[in-house]
């Protein structure tokens, strides 16, 4: 095991290309931190309901994959960047919601679209270093491809349940089985011996892909839920 | 302390009996699963919601506590029949519930019982796992106790604030103090020095026939919430 | 770092002034646990639920702090002071709450105000205390204030998910500030190099003065959360 490995983009093994990992993990904080901001404001909650919602839906899966590898204190508590990255997501759409007016929300809603190919951006993101990260902790393929999961979902969760809500992945098929996707390639290229960024890029574009064709077909569908 | 006992199964002081040990626990994760995936399946979610909630529900416990205790990672994630179990008691009942005709909806209701008497065998076997565990760990008497309870009812804590509910262990008295009884005399049989399968056996006999009777006297007094 | 420092009272570093330290942290407990209570008694729990509601707000903020910078166990599972306060804090209230008549529930709701200075000299130890020991751990000012506000006002959060409601620090503003602002004081204290028992009693008045500027404020302003 790479002891480096226990901090952001300090090992080759966890992150074959430091800065861009980094780089897409702020991309995947900060468009769950705005999900977990809309949420906050749907839900009429003041300026600091917003940041802290943000914040725990940005973080909240890094986290909970960290504490269950025993990677504690967590990254994100690590580098100030994975910090302030969910505050400005939350800043930003409290402002942007304050100046709006009927026209602009109208604007707001047909960037929705916007936001869920960020979103998949994310959970392509967040499940491939997750699962990286747990197999570069020792952990077998299975527990390691559950971790990218959870790392993938568990901020959606938190936001659902703080906001008083069934968190969403239960209700949606298609949300856990992408990263679950993404996850399995990671596994697969480990137990080949692969290096390099070919498999962590494949995989990315495993889950990213297949959410964005989940959402695509939900257009159509919008209550997958009512099938079960 | 001893320090092979960090893992499942693979020291004498944690599992007297190491094989019916692991079997117990299976169980009592299994029965578990199947509680989360009817409240699932209760809710309206679809078949990658049950199984979310089946495994959240049947780990939930375990894993608290093995992370309040510092086991990390949580011993679920280190053996494949621990994580696979959950998937396969979500499976069987989202399958089951597919093919229901009203008929055997009806002998499901009546097969309630046959689950109350599992969930039963669960909460005994992991308050005594827990609180052994604890005790193996290091932890006193009273924390130990306390470590086993949460083991015992963290998988429905988790499982009923996922589906938005109220805990159902703190509408139901006789839930919580029946693994409290089963704690209490595995840190009496700690206590006093007693080696063997006879502490263990006699904690979970304890756990399983005060629960018992709760069920039973439950079933003329529906609602022991409202007395307060 | 200090070694000692790990548990409760034993380093100067942590706690200038231990018995002081671990009286204030009793009160914080103890308070959070009554507001823990007397949401279970709204909710129509019974006394266990009562007792298990008290025990999670009172000890949830400092086991969340625990487990995210990996002292493990909680230090509140290696005191049985720490866990017997908030099972009487549960006790007290549900005894008292089986007592009242009408004239009796009119004074505890004058009373009410009485919990609310209580509640805020726990919200001021418990940022001062979070802060100062995640500092000890080695974590950076910025990771170590945010675990300080996560202690003060943890508890609160679980006590809410439990009860079915969304989090109260999530609707109002003034009740994470404050602890916010007592952090900083910590955390300044520390860049400074300053010793002795000056910076945290100030933290302290910092953080329990706003709050109680923020109740007497609310008074006339009920509904703060209205103005997002």
């Amino acid at each position: 095991m790479c002891h480096a490995g226990r901090r952001y983009g300090s090992c080759a093994v966890v992150v074959p290309n430091a800065a861009l990992q980094l780089a897409l993990d702020l991309v995947g904080i900060f468009v769950f931190a705005l999900t977990g901001a809309m949420v906050a404001v749907r839900k009429d909650m003041d300026v600091f309901g917003v940041l802290v919602l943000a914040t725990a839906t940005g973080l909240g899966g890094g986290i909970t994959r960290d504490v269950l590898i025993g990677d504690l204190p967590p990254a994100a508590f690590e580098d100030w960047r994975v910090l302030a990255v969910p505050v400005a997501a939350g800043l930003l759409l409290a402002m942007l919601h304050n100046r709006l007016d009927r026209a602009s929300r109208r604007r707001l809603d047909r960037a929705r679209n916007a936001v869920l190919v960020l979103d998949g951006a994310g959970l392509a993101t967040f499940c491939v270093t997750g699962t990286t990260k747990a197999l570069a902790f020792g952990l077998g393929p299975l527990p390691a491809a559950l971790l990218g999961v959870l790392t993938a979902v568990g901020g959606g969760v938190v936001r659902d349940v703080l906001a008083g809500e069934i968190p969403l992945v239960l209700r949606r098929e298609l949300y856990a089985v992408p990263a679950l996707a993404g996850a399995a390639v990671v596994v697969a290229g480990h137990e080949l011996g692969m290096r390099g960024p070919v498999v962590p890029v494949a995989a990315a574009a495993v889950a990213f892909g297949y959410r964005m064709l989940a959402v695509w077909r939900n257009w159509n569908a919008p209550r997958p839920g009512g099938r079960g």
